[in-house]
This record gives structure tokens, sequence and C-alpha cells, in this order.
């Protein structure tokens, strides 16, 4: 059944009004007095709505739509106030049903014959992600950790032995890396994976309490296997860090001898997962168990590796993990649409205070605060999404099976991270504005935006810490910059950098001519642009990452290498650097979207959102633009009218810009939306 | 039994490590590679911790001491996970014995001839912000609304009639203001209270849907009686709001007759909290119901009021009712102290990757970027204090019976609006940090961050909505503005400006000369003072304020009086121009806090902290300060530098900055320092 044309959830429906549900109030008006009938035809989007979702979707639409059509929303949210066992129950149904439904392995190979689909893959992960998102990150668990970690670190044998099993969840698994006293420092983990001669087999040992795994999905109860992480012992020497299956728990569900799995109980959000601890005592597994594509021991007893550099080797392994981070970073951006949505529509019937001239009260989204709390919010949405379309369409290029470089490969693990770290921070702190600008009924479990914002929390944390993400891509930039400048003197440095912040990270999108024309025409001319001039954003843009990578380049070479205190106190300015960098790509991933854009009442939208989220972005910086003699201090003071002056502007289109993030109004699972 | 004595609870024992434990990782030491025994004697605190303790208690220290001592903390936390009905459950019984405790009704009256003592009941009510916060909210609903309102509104029989019952938890109450419809707006609620000469009774209505009482505490279940908020109607002319006592359920917990309670569930947080709906249909009390103290009818059934004018009389009445956001602001200020000091302990265990000179692990609170998430949030957690300090003594000025003016109940009411908002906002976004910081763990409930986090979210919206707080603190400065300067030209205008930031709002306190001999100084001398000089940090917050108070008071003079628009548009300059005020208020109580301390070793480290809380005030709005030309780029762009160098000088007093916030460790609840 297509959701699109179910009656029962279509908006407009007058029946089963809630006593908490703000739809009490009186419908809301534009400013011209005009009704607004908030969320008419949402799921079966004209005109400007249409439009802004069709670009937004981008080089996905299709998928995405299709996605959209088909997927099962009978049971889309979880009902609040679950036990924790129940919650386990109803998440491992519902991933069943939807794995049935297709929206499970999605894009998951099922044998060694088989090709993966990553755009497959990210678009069923963003559907999951719009409903119960434990159902989402237990699907994230199994087919893309656990799934994704046999898949790229093991070879044909494990891939026909296990993947079908695991595609159709007969075999749920863990992906046992993190340990309780190493989580962002994967290499220094403790538990040790040693071969033994004897009987040609690996014995897994976590030796101390700190080498116990823990924070492991499907490790408190569902997992019946693991791929563990721990270092490689062959014959007395480290490997480095290595991945071998383990099964942990027998057919009825007991700790296998010498496994001890633990229960970690409740978590701030994610209730339906069920994350746990596992520790190894001499654990014995046969040897093919290894997932040895890259390193495994052989016939004779004799260690052997595609790639003989450890560390090389290491980062290897690791990097054909990446679709792991391209998906949060795109769960996070649907959360944050999703909280959008519901606090737009409500700050879009919601009044209070009358005023002169509105008697019935003023809407909410009319004050000029919620309009800045609000607006630039979504217009940062709309940048995240373009650039999440070319991080995911740079993830198929590199494992959708075609042709690529190591350097390919380097710079979309740096933009995975970069991402990553940024649209779960953005979702983090606008879920909480949207659950702020509903005021009481924002609190209320049944308006969704309280466990949007629990589950949500920890997107920052997994899959890599956010602050530790933002240093990885600051290392990244410095690197490359190194290779530019080597020994350059100081005017050679200055042309390097030029180079480097051209070209770095991930090939340019098709608006790469139009960029470079857009900032060369704006160099020339600097000050005397408007505000809104897309070149001289774009300059901002890229001059705020230039000079602040050249300068860390020359603060950081003047560090002293071994000198702990002297790098960390730079640790600020990496921060900077990288937030920079990723704010350009995203700004340009944005120019992009609007260039490929054909609608023209879409393309003057996202041009204004385009402007919001550019100046709102140079806002925040704008202490760094002055110090830098990069603008004027009239220049300065002007921005904040203008960022109030196209909030105005975008007001009366605020309802098509939330339709236009795509998640349909009868999806959102808000009670004060059930009319 | 003293808890600061009980063996059982204190840190240092080995005993009951959990799996989950971050005490598995190695014991932290400090930059030198000294020992540093988190949390040893934390509740027999002895140096700077101890030092910093007294301090921060201020002028309360000796009740806050005593109530430490005497808290009973058995069940101080409540087990996550209960069922909602669980945690009702809970929540009374711990009010219960919390009451018996005398932790309940403390400082409340029990009867006419009684006097209140707010300094008790603000006291009570931040050692009750240390354990559980749904049973502080249960709480501040029975004795500080429901209580507060009968002891503020009522007369001598309301007084003697139900306080006793009130205090002895005999009768459970209800404050039923916020409608569905209105909320900020108290004014425009729709309720009415119409007065019946046939009977002399009063009707209590609510007609449309939009009147229904909502997200009342103790409606969904527990109460049995309601202060009715309604538009009170005699003889068909409106008196404007006014509050009625009304019996809601009878004995057996059934509604009564024309009323309907409604349950609203599930919530982000605070869950032991009964909230709920109540509607009615023509209840009929008898008039001595109403609380009358303020306006009422006589035997003749005629209104009569002590104030005529209704909106002053209007604003006379919910003045009474401050201690509430008194008591608001103090619980968020201890929620965002117990996060800081979970966060800080689990920073100085926690060691993640290795560095030169560093084999064993880098400990957390080493890292610059982690210094710089949680000193500076310390900082500014004592600058909220010394303000809370103040608001608490001029609460205890007013309402403790001695004299006061209007005027001084008008500036308390400001301050207490203002700094709830200010250190409701500082918690929500610090509980978060916090979690953060301590990753993966952190997101566990047994750790307490979570929880945390979830009950507290809620307080940025209730006794006010932040952003409407601020904005009537903008209002109560540009009245004031007004009244000083009233028709002045211009230079008239800059120098009565001078005047008012000079005096508002509240009494200067002790350091009133001390601070204005400061600011003089820097004013003389300005940039040739270093970045921790105090009277640059006094003259820079001074300035802020003055400035933005000033342009704003233009601006909105130019403004039409009648033109929603054009007053709209100036709504994030209002914003701004409150937090200026509320941080130069801030600061000031920081300076005078210090200035009162005489322990040194305390007071060289509220100097810095108090240096780092200004710093990273003015370093947040470095760009004002540049387009106003209060600073140079130069000064501008070495401030981050001085806050990195001031968060090195801490970092190796993080643990006692955390003892003097005042919880002890064994109060804090986070499994992983249940050592």
């Amino acid at each position: 059944m297509s959701l699109l044309t179910a009656p029962s959830t279509s908006s407009g429906s007058e029946k089963d009004r809630s006593a908490a549900s703000v739809a009490d109030v009186p419908t809301g008006s534009g400013p011209d007095g005009a009704t607004e009938r908030v969320g008419a035809a949402a799921d079966r989007l004209t005109g400007l709505g249409a439009g802004l979702r069709r670009a937004l979707d981008g080089q996905f639409a299709g998928q995405r739509e299709a996605a959209r059509e088909s997927f099962p929303t009978e049971r889309l949210h979880r009902e609040p106030g679950q036990s924790i066992e129940e919650a386990r129950d109803w998440v491992l149904a519902r991933l069943a049903e939807l794995s049935d439904a297709g929206f499970g392995a999605a894009g998951i190979i099922t044998g060694a014959e088989d090709t993966p689909d990553p755009a497959a893959a990210v678009v069923a992960f963003e559907m999951l992600a719009h409903g119960d998102l434990s159902t989402l990150i237990k699907s994230g668990v199994q087919f893309g950790l656990f799934g994704g970690a046999v898949t790229n670190l093991g070879t044909s044998w494990h891939h026909d032995t296990f993947m079908p099993d695991i595609t159709s969840l007969k075999l749920l698994g863990c992906f046992a890396m993190t340990e309780l006293g190493h989580g962002s420092d994967v290499a220094g983990i403790e538990t040790t994976i040693t071969y033994v001669p004897e009987s040609d087999e690996f014995e897994v040992l976590s030796e101390t309490p700190g080498a116990t795994k823990a924070y492991i999905g499907n490790a408190a109860r569902d997992g019946s296997m693991a791929v563990v992480f721990g270092q490689l012992l062959v014959r007395g020497r480290n490997h480095g860090v290595h991945a071998i299956l383990v099964p942990i728990r027998d057919a009825d569900g007991s700790d296998l001898p010498g496994v001890t799995t633990g229960d970690q109980g409740l978590k701030g959000g994610l209730l339906g997962i069920d994350n746990g601890t596992i520790r190894f005592d001499r654990v014995r597994v046969p040897r093919r168990m290894l997932l040895d594509r890259y390193g495994g021991v052989d016939d004779t007893g004799t260690y052997h590796a595609e790639i003989d550099n450890p560390n090389r080797r290491f980062f290897t392994m690791l990097g054909t993990l990446v679709r792991g981070r391209v998906c949060i970073a795109a769960g996070g951006g649907i959360a944050a649409r999703r909280a959008l949505s519901i606090a737009t529509r409500y700050g879009l019937e919601r009044r209070q205070f009358t005023a002169p001239g509105r008697p019935d009260g003023v809407i909410l989204l009319d004050y000029l605060t919620h309009q800045r709390r609000l607006l630039p919010a979504i217009a940062r949405s709309y940048a995240f999404g373009f650039a999440q379309n070319e991080l995911t369409a740079a993830l198929v290029r590199i494992q959708g099976g075609g042709e690529h470089t190591e350097r390919d490969q380097r710079e979309l693990e740096t933009r995975a991270a970069g991402l990553k770290a940024m649209t779960t921070r953005f979702a983090n702190d606008t879920i909480q504005v949207c659950r702020e600008a509903c005021g009481g009924a924002g609190y209320m479990s049944g308006n969704a935006l309280v466990g949007l914002r629990a589950d949500a929390d920890i997107f920052a944390t997994f899959e890599g810490d956010n602050t530790v993400l933002l240093q990885l891509v600051a290392k990244a930039l410095l690197t490359e910059y190194k290779q530019v400048w080597g020994d350059l003197d100081r005017v050679g440095m200055v042309q390097a950098t030029a180079r480097v912040v051209g070209q770095t990270v991930l090939e340019r999108t098709a608006a790469n001519v139009l960029i470079e024309r857009l900032v060369a025409t704006a160099r020339r001319r600097s000050e005397d642009l408007t505000m809104v001039d897309r070149g001289w954003h774009a300059l901002m843009f890229d001059e705020r990452e230039r000079h602040s990578l050249e300068s860390l380049a020359r603060r950081m070479r003047r560090a002293s290498r071994g000198d702990f205190e002297a790098v960390n106190r730079l640790q600020d300015h990496m921060l900077f650097v990288a937030r920079a960098h990723l704010e350009r790509v995203t700004l340009e991933a944005f120019i992009a979207g609007i260039d490929a854009c054909t609608d023209p009442e879409a393309r003057q939208a996202l041009e204004r959102l385009c402007s919001l989220y550019a100046l709102s972005s140079i806002n925040e910086d704008r202490a760094w633009y002055l110090e830098h003699s990069r603008i004027s201090t009239g220049r300065a003071k002007a921005i904040g009218a203008q960022i109030n002056a196209l909030c105005l502007e975008l007001r009366p289109v605020a309802l098509p810009l939330v339709e236009g993030l795509g998640v349909p109004e009868s999806w959102l699972g808000a009670d004060f939306l059930a009319r």
C-alpha cells in the first residue's frame, strides 16, 4: 500500500483531536491574514514544497521517492513507555518486518558473487531514520557494522558462509570493537587474538577489565556471533588490529564457554538496542574465522598481508568501514529534519499574546525570535542535505565497484568523518531548539521531539567522537597541505595553500567552474558586493579555511614534534580549521545543488536559503573576519539585519520549506499534528 | 545520621567495581605525574575545595552546610527504568520522607501566625536538587506553587484552613495556571471564575478546549484540590486574572462533578510528576475559596480590591510568586554543578591515546579541547552561584518580612526572571557537554547524566519560557531607562544611561564601591590593562550593557508603538541587551564574592575562575566589541590564547574546583565513581 494515498493518515481530518492537541487553538493564518492550512496535502506535494524536495533529493531523487512510496509505515514509531524488554522485542520484530519489505539488508551482499549497492544501503538507512531510531541503529548494527565487517574484512568463504544468514536475520551479530578502556583509540585496544599453531586455531582473550568489549549492540541479548577486533599475535609478534568471528551464544541464548556477556541496561535513549559488554577468556575458534582479507595466517601458520606497513594496513581496514559514518551523518540529518518539520508546523499553528492588528494572537513563527530559531536551522538542514548527497555519491563511486585511487578513498573517509561530526552536532542542537520552540507541548513524549532528542544524542559519540573526528579532518588537511608545500618558503606556501584549498577534499562538484568564477570575481570586487552575493559568500568561506589552515600549518611546524603540550595547545585551532573546511564544502555543495535545480520557484527559495545559511555561518565567525580584516565593522554589523530580512522573506513559505525537507507530514508522529 | 561520616558511601573504597566502571582504567595522575586520587575525602573537604565551597556558599554557608549534613541520602536517586506508576509512587513516598526530615515545607508557613523563611525554603530546594529532580519538582509543585499561591494570594482564613494540611502533605494540590491555549500569556487565559450572587458562590468554567488547564503537576493523579487561575467576572464585569481554590477529586481519587482531569502521560523527563489536564464545567465553590488577598467579593456581592488598576493588580499578584523562579534558577544551577562534578572526575580518570612522554595514555582533562569544554563551564557555574546568592538574599529581604518598596519587588522579579533564563539555559547546555565529554559512559543511565539532562530540559520552559523571560528583562530595563531619560536629548540620554546602568537592577552589592572604582580606573587606561585585569572586565561588561541598551532605547523610540512588526524586528536586540545586563550583574556578584573571601588560596583560584568567566563572555561577544571599537583586533585575537592559558593554570586544581561547587562526591550517583 502506498502511504501517499492512505486516507486515514492524511492531514486535514478533524477527528481524533486529543485533549492536548494544539489543534484546539485557532488555525493559523499568515501575516496577511490568509488561512494557512498546515500540512494540507503534505504527502502529495505540489508547488514549491515538491520542487524543493526534488532539488534536495538531488541525484538520488528516484531512489528516495521510490523508497518513500514503498516504506511500510504501519508501526513507524515506537510507543514511549515500553519496558526495556518490550522495546527490544518490538525493535527486533520491526527490524524483521522492515527487512521483509526490503529496507533491511538493502544494498548488502548476500554472497561472494553479489555486488554491494551503497546508494541503496544509504537510502534505506535514511528511510529507517524517519521512524524509531532504535530500529534504525539495530539495522545499522546488524547490516552495516556486523554485515559490513564480514563483507569488507572477510573473503569469499566468509561471504558465502555468513552473509545469507546475516541478511535474512537468521544470524544476529555484534561489532565488537570498542573496549571499556579504549573508545576513540582503536589502535590501542587490548583484546588479543593469538594464533595457536598446535590446533591451527585462534585464541581470543580480554586479559584486563579494560579489554572488555563495551557498548556493543546485540551483545546483551540478541547476538549469537561477534566480529571481535583485537591485536593479532602470531608466533609472538603483534601484527596490529584484526577482526575475527567468534560465536558468543548458543541456540538457547546462553553464553558459550569462555564468553561472558553483560547487559548495560538503560541508556539515555535507543532503549530498543541491547548494548552490552563481552569478555573473552581464552576462547578458541578455527583459523578461518579470522576476517583475513587484509591479513591472516596461511596453511603453514605464517602471517601474510596484502599491505606490509601495519599502520597503513590498519587504516585501510578501518577505511573500508566508512559507510557507517556516511549513514550516521545521513541519519543525523534526517533526525534534524523531522524535528524542524514538527516545530515549524507547531510554530505556524500556535499563537501567543495579542498585538495591535492581531486580536486572535500572534502566530509564533511571526515573532522574530522564533524565526531566528527555526529558519536558519532549516537553511542549514538544506545545506547539509546537499553535502550529504555529494558524500553518498562519493561512497557510491568508491564502494560501488568503480575505479578509484587510494587518495579518493582517503578523501572519502575525511569527508565522512567531518560531515558525521557536523550533522550530528547540528541534529543534537536543532532537536533541542525545536523542543523548546514547542514549549510544554514539545516536552510531551507524544509529540516525538523528546524521544528523537534522547535517541539522537549518542550520534555525537558513536561511530567516532565528534571532537576526535574534527581533529582527524584537520590532520588530513595538514597532511595534504604538507604534501603540497613541503619545505616551501613563505610566499610559496601561500600559493600552495591556494592550490590545496581549491582541491581538497574529494573531487570538486559539477559546480566547480561556477564556484571558481564566483570566487575570482568576488575577490576583485570584495566589499562592493551585496551581502547576498553568492561570490562574496564563497570567497569568505574560502578565505576562512585558507587562512586558518595556513596559520595552523605554520604553528604546527613550529611546535616540536615530540612535545605533547605544544601540539595540544593547537587543538582549538584545529577544530576551527576543520569546521571552516566543512562549512566550505557544504556551501559549495549547496551552490552545486542550486545550479542543478531547474524549477524557478524552488530555485529562488534555495537561493534565499543558501544566503541565510552562508550569512549565519559568517555571522557566527564574524569576529574572526573582523580580526583578519576580511570584513569591515560596518558590514559586520549589517549581517544580523540581513539575516533578519531573509527570515522575513522566507517566513511566508515556511511550510513548503519544511515539506521540501522530505518528511511526509503523516510520518512525523507528533500528536498535535494528528488532525 | 550524618552523611559526611557514613563509611559505606565514602570514596576510596575499592570494592564493588562494576564491569562498566572507568575505575577499570588506570587511576589518573596529573600532568606532573603525581597521582591524583579523584574524590578522596570529597565529603570531608579540606584545603582548596573546602575554601572554595565556603566562599561559594557565601552568606548562606551556615544553612547550606547544616542542610548538607542532615540531608537524608538513602534514596537520593531514583532507579532509571521505573514505569510511570512506579515513578509516581516512588516520588510521592520520597517526598513524604524528605518532608519528615524537614526538607519539604522548609520555610513555608503552616498558619496565619507563622512567618515564612525564604532562605530556608530556597536552601531546602537546593538540597533537593541534588537528588531525583522529579522529587524536587513535586516538592516545588506542592509547597512552592500550590502552597505558595495559598500563602501569597490568600488571607488568614486560607492560611489557617489549608496550610497545615498542605505542609503535612495531607492535602496535595495543583497550581492550575497554564492552559492549552495560553502558556506565556497568563493575562490571556480563558478560564472564567464567575460570581453567582444567588448562591454566594463562584462558578469555574473552561468553556473552550484552549481553556483546559495543561501540564499541571499533581493533576493527573495525586491532587485533590487546585489553585485555579481565571478571569474573575463579577456582575458582568471582568476584573482580570484571580485565583480560586477548587476541590477536584474525592477521597477515592475520582474526579468531582464537573471536573474532568486528564493524564498527560510520558514526557521527556520528570517521569515521577503526574502532569495532567483539568477542565471545569461550571463547577461551583463557596465564595471564601477565592484567594482574595488582592481582590475579592465582599458580603454585599461587590468586587473590592486593594489595588485599583487591574494591570498593576495582576502583576502584583504574579509578583508574589517570584520564589518559584528563584528556586528554578537555583535548581538549574545545581543540576549543572552535578554534571560538571561528574564529568570532571571522569575526565581526571579516563585516559585515551598515548603521547610522547605519556605511555600510559593522556588523561582526558589534559587535552586542551577537554579543558575548553569543562573549565569555562565550571567558572560560569561559580559566577551564577554568586549571582544566585544575591538573588536569594534579595528574596529574603523582600519576602522575609522586612521593609521594601515596590521598586525593590519589581527589581527582584526582573532579576529572578533573568537569572532563571540564564541558569537553565546554562544547565541544559552544560549537562549535554558533560554527557558528551564522558563518551559512551555518559550515555549510560547509571552514570546519571542522561537522566539529569532529561529532567532539567523543561526548566527552560516552565516557570516562564526563557525567551519570553529575557524579553521581560529587556522591557524592564527600557522602562527604567525611560523613567530616567524621559524626553532628554542625545547628550542627556547618554548621561542618563550611565546612571541607569549603574543602578539597576536591585541594590548594588557590598562590592559596589569596589566595582565603581575598578571601572573608573579601567576607563582611563583601557587597552593598557592586561587581559586579566578585573577593571577591564567590569568596564567591558558595563559598556556592552550600556551601549546596547542605549541603542535599543533609541530604536524603540523610533518604532511606532502600534506597529507590531517594527517592534518585533527589535527582538534580537532585546535578547542581547537582557543577556548583557545579566552578564554584568553576574560578574559583579562574582567580584563581590571574591571580595568577601578571606581564604588566600581560595581567593586566588576564584580570581582565575572569574577571569575565565569574564573572558569567555567577552570572547563570545568579541565581534560586538570589535564592531563598537571597544577592543582592538590584536586584543580580540589574544583572548582565545588567554583563555587557554587560564585553563592550563586551573587544570591542576580541577578536582578542588568541582569540590568547591558543593556536591559531595558520594551524592553524585554515577556508577563509574562507585569505588
